[in-house]
């Protein structure tokens, strides 16, 4: 089972090579078929990998983020800080603009952009020396929260106890562990037994993708169900929790995650199970009042109506709404899962209180 | 307007041509890329196209099975009326057993041994003549009864009202209008706005593929959705009723019908929506005292884990449970429009009356 472990973990989903002064990513758009990595040299590119999903999770783009402003200062060629910090700004704003919803990206480019105008006066090597060290310690630092995450998600379960999860929150979202599907993985290490209802997650499917195929590898019990048997697995008495991620909270416990999200949670709050978001204390975002005020991506309809971009699913003509979030309400939260603890309702009191 | 219905409801679904004494279906596994007819001449060719959903439906199953009896029974060549009508009876029982959930498939089956029995005396062409007569009898009594619950449906909504619905019970399920899609259809005809909202409908996407393509030609108002976008439709307010067919009602109002209905009625309930269920009296079921009582069809895991048996989604180990009704409860549904009126609760009640 640990040797499981170690695998799923050793698949490391960001890497930074400082010998080859490198950014690599795993291409998550490719998996389970193919376990390829990607370099990611241009702003381009960057924007890209992010926006198509080949880097996903609000952790993991926020560390991705971190070493890709890092990559890029390393090519700004202005000798005035300020200059150099201006052409900075630019690329953390087109960066932070490739997905809208997460709050982790914009957290993430704004402690670089910190780090940089505070040594900004300094030699470049010392400057780049200094941003490289930041998006280290981001990456370091949630790979330390999302094992504190793991061990107080995990304290909500019982062995024997059936989990229905939604998207993808494992290791190739965050790091290491995860957060949503963290004390899955820790679980399996100590031997206790969980089972796990994936939720397939359309329209990308990043429930079968990802989910299930970090949970078999580590020899998690998993079973993949689609998004609309959700319902018939709680109605069958096989669940008793359900542990979801979160791209943002707001300072009154509202939740954007991954779309479906809220209505797993309704589904949850009808059959009697409790809903419990996980997150690192960077996704709250207590200057957000409620989820009235995040903002939702809406992305191309095609991955909706193309199978996969290859196969027709539906006519030409046809409309599509394909929103890539929705915002759970805070009354449909049993507790918000951080590396500093469970914070429970009401939320406007607790979540407060981490900061 | 008018054009593109008729355009739609020439599309025949289920076809006997007497002149070529041939059953034609079109095969709907196909759609919407190609639009394709399919000759059923032998047993095997007919559990092949009910089981792998070539012909789907409940109402479509059932005419489909009765014509599929009528095609056997040319073939048989037992002399004696006991021997020919024992052959029948296997035949059916195999049809029969092709798809266990919805009850139209035993009702026609039932209606066409009732047929033979009653003529089982008679000289063989008179026989066959009573079975092709009860095949299109059902058929035609089908898109009498989709007419009126289409008008029944209809006067449930407003100009302009938003209807979610899920996977297909439109001309392609049925005959002509449908049953949860056929109120659609014939707003479209009288120039009435509706905003139709359809699920997608995993596994096998019939809403993307079949209802969607079924409103667009129309001329209908649609929206694709994904299954799990439905609860952040419903939060926006755009929608004023949910839409959804059945393929067994037990005698208390109990619901089965495809996977993710029971999610939909807990959404709608949640966000205080009416839902209707729409079908003919023949998916009554007043032996079958209430949703545990029906027998729930479980499909190949394949069905999710290679995305249209193409392209694998999920490693080849992982589990997966993949049942293709679900049973909405009775107390989450405001209404079931049958071709006799509108049912409303105590069930137990409203359903018996009908009889």
């Amino acid at each position: 089972m640990n040797d499981a472990i170690r695998q799923v973990t050793h698949v490391q989903n960001i890497r930074y090579d400082k010998e080859r002064e490198a950014l690599y990513i795993i291409d998550q758009s490719l998996l389970p078929n193919e376990e390829r990595e990607l370099r990611l040299e241009t702003l381009e590119e960057m924007v890209e990998a992010i926006r198509s999903l080949r880097v996903r999770g609000a952790p993991a783009i926020g560390i991705c983020a971190a070493y890709c402003l890092y990559v890029l200062a390393r090519s700004i060629d202005e000798e005035d800080p300020d200059a150099f910090l201006s052409r900075l700004r630019d690329y953390a704003s087109a960066l932070n603009a490739s997905r809208p919803t997460a709050v982790n990206l914009a957290w993430a480019l704004g402690e670089m952009e910190t780090a940089a105008a505070s040594h900004a006066g300094e030699p470049r090597p010392r400057l780049l020396e200094a941003l490289y060290e930041r998006a280290e310690a981001i990456h370091r630092d949630d790979i330390a929260k999302c094992a504190a995450i793991s061990e107080y998600g995990l304290s909500l379960l019982h062995e024997g106890d059936g989990v229905l999860t939604h998207c993808n929150a494992g290791p190739l979202a965050t790091s290491r562990y995860g957060t949503a599907q963290g004390p899955f993985f820790l679980a399996a290490e100590r031997g206790m037994h969980i089972r796990v209802f994936a939720d397939e997650t359309r329209p990308l499917l990043q429930g079968a993708r990802l989910t299930s195929y970090e949970l078999h590898r580590a020899g998690v019990d998993v079973t993949l169900i689609c998004d609309n048997m959700a319902s018939m697995v709680m109605k069958n008495g096989w669940v008793q929790a359900c542990f979801v991620g979160c791209d943002r909270v707001a300072a009154n416990g509202d939740t954007a995650n991954k779309i479906g999200t809220s209505g797993v949670a309704i589904l949850a709050k009808h059959y009697g199970i409790p809903l419990y978001v996980l997150g690192p204390t960077s996704t709250i975002d207590l200057r957000c009042p409620d989820g009235a005020h995040i903002p939702i991506e809406l992305r191309d309809p095609e991955e909706i109506k193309t199978l996969w971009y290859e196969k027709p699913m539906a006519l030409p003509g046809v409309k599509c709404y394909n929103p890539s979030f929705d915002v759970t309400d805070h009354e449909l939260i049993a507790g918000i899962v951080t590396e500093k603890g469970i914070c429970r309702p009401p939320y406007t009191q607790s979540l407060a209180e981490l900061f």
